[in-house]
C-alpha cells in the first residue's frame, strides 16, 4: 500500500477522499473513473495522483479508515452483559446513521478489492463482530442470554441493526432515540432467556 | 415500458436476462455496457435490442420479476398468527438464499431505477413487506406477540433474515435447516409477549 503525506495531501487529500466516497456510493466504483473524482475536486485527473496511487487505494482507504472509525468509537465497556449489549445497539445504530454513503460502501464494494486489501478489510470487520460475540458469550456465561450459536446471533443483530440505514430518514415519523429504542427492546427479548 | 414478445426473444430472452444479472452483480449496473451483456450472450451488440429496448429495462425486469416470483412463492398462511410467523421466516431465508445475485441487485441497484421504475419496485416491495406486517399485527391483536410498531418489526426482521446472505454457504458448518431454526428461535423471542 503505497501512502500519501505532505502538506498538499493534508488539504486536498480529504476533498479526495470526499469526492470518491460520494461518486463511488452514487454510481458505484467500477462506473467512476479517476478523471471524474478529478473533476468533483476541482483538480486536474493528473494532479490527483499526488495524493493518492490508484482508484483502488482511493476505495481500500474509505472502507479501512470507516471500519478503524467503528472499532475507536465502540463504547468503553461498562456494567453487565445486558448492559453493555444495550451500548452496542444504541452505538451502532447511531453511528451507522451518521455515514450512510460509508456503510453502503463497506458492504457493496467487497466485490471491488484487491485480495490483500479484501483480507484487511475483512480482518477488521471480523474484530468488530467479536466485540459484540464477546458480549454474548459473556451474558451466556452469566445464565442471562440463551443463545445457541452467539456467531450467528452476531451476524443477525448486525444485519438487522444496520438495516435502519435502508429506511430511516431524520424527517421521518420516529425519531433516532425511538428506534435505538425499539431496536433494543427487539434484541434483548431475542438473546433473551426466556 | 416497451414490451419484447417473439419467438426469438423465447429463446435468447432468458439468455440475455441471465448474463445481464450475472454481469450486473459482479461489476454494478453503471459499469456494464449493453455491448458487454452481448459478448457474454455470444450475439452481435445491435441483436440485443431485438430482446430488450435498453439497460435500464433489463435492470428493471430483472428486480420486478425478483419481487414478482417472491410474492408468487409466498407459501399460504396456515394455522395461527405464530404458525405464520415461523413459515414467513423458513420461506424468506430459503427464497433469498437460492438467489444471490437477485438479492445483491435488488438491493443495490435501487439508485439506478429511473423514477417510473424505482416506484414499481417499491410498490412490489410494500406488498411483500406487507404481507409480514399482517402476521405480526395479527399476532398482536391475539396477545401473542408483543411489538410496539409492527413496521419497524417488519423491517428489522427481513433486514436480519436476508443478512444471512452475506454470510452463507452450502459448504459452511451449519447447514440451511439449521441457520433457519436459529433465526426462527431469535425472531420468535423477539416479538414475543415476554
Amino acid at each position: 500500500m503505497a501512502r500519501t503525506t505532505g502538506s498538499h495531501s493534508d488539504i486536498t487529500g480529504p476533498r479526495v477522499r470526499a469526492a470518491a466516497l460520494k461518486l463511488f456510493a452514487r454510481g458505484g466504483y467500477a462506473a467512476v473513473s479517476m478523471r471524474a473524482i478529478a473533476a468533483e475536486v476541482g483538480v486536474q485527473a493528473g494532479a490527483l495522483y499526488n495524493y493518492t496511487p490508484d482508484k483502488q487505494t482511493l476505495l481500500f482507504e474509505l472502507m479501512r479508515d470507516h471500519l478503524e472509525a467503528l472499532l475507536c468509537a465502540l463504547p468503553v465497556p461498562r456494567g453487565d452483559a445486558l448492559a453493555q449489549l444495550e451500548d452496542f445497539v444504541a452505538f451502532h445504530i447511531r453511528f451507522h446513521a451518521d455515514r450512510p454513503d460509508e456503510v453502503f460502501i463497506a458492504y457493496m464494494e467487497l466485490r471491488n478489492l484487491d485480495e490483500e486489501n479484501f483480507a484487511e478489510v475483512e480482518r477488521l470487520r471480523r474484530m468488530y463482530e467479536n466485540r459484540l460475540e464477546n458480549v454474548l458469550r459473556a451474558g451466556v456465561d452469566s445464565g442471562d442470554f440463551a443463545v445457541k450459536d452467539t456467531k450467528i446471533v452476531t451476524l443477525a443483530i448486525i444485519a438487522m441493526l444496520t438495516g435502519v440505514n435502508t429506511w430511516f430518514r431524520e424527517s421521518g415519523r420516529l425519531s433516532l432515540d425511538e428506534v435505538v429504542g425499539q431496536y433494543w427492546d427487539m434484541v434483548r427479548k431475542a438473546v433473551s432467556a426466556a
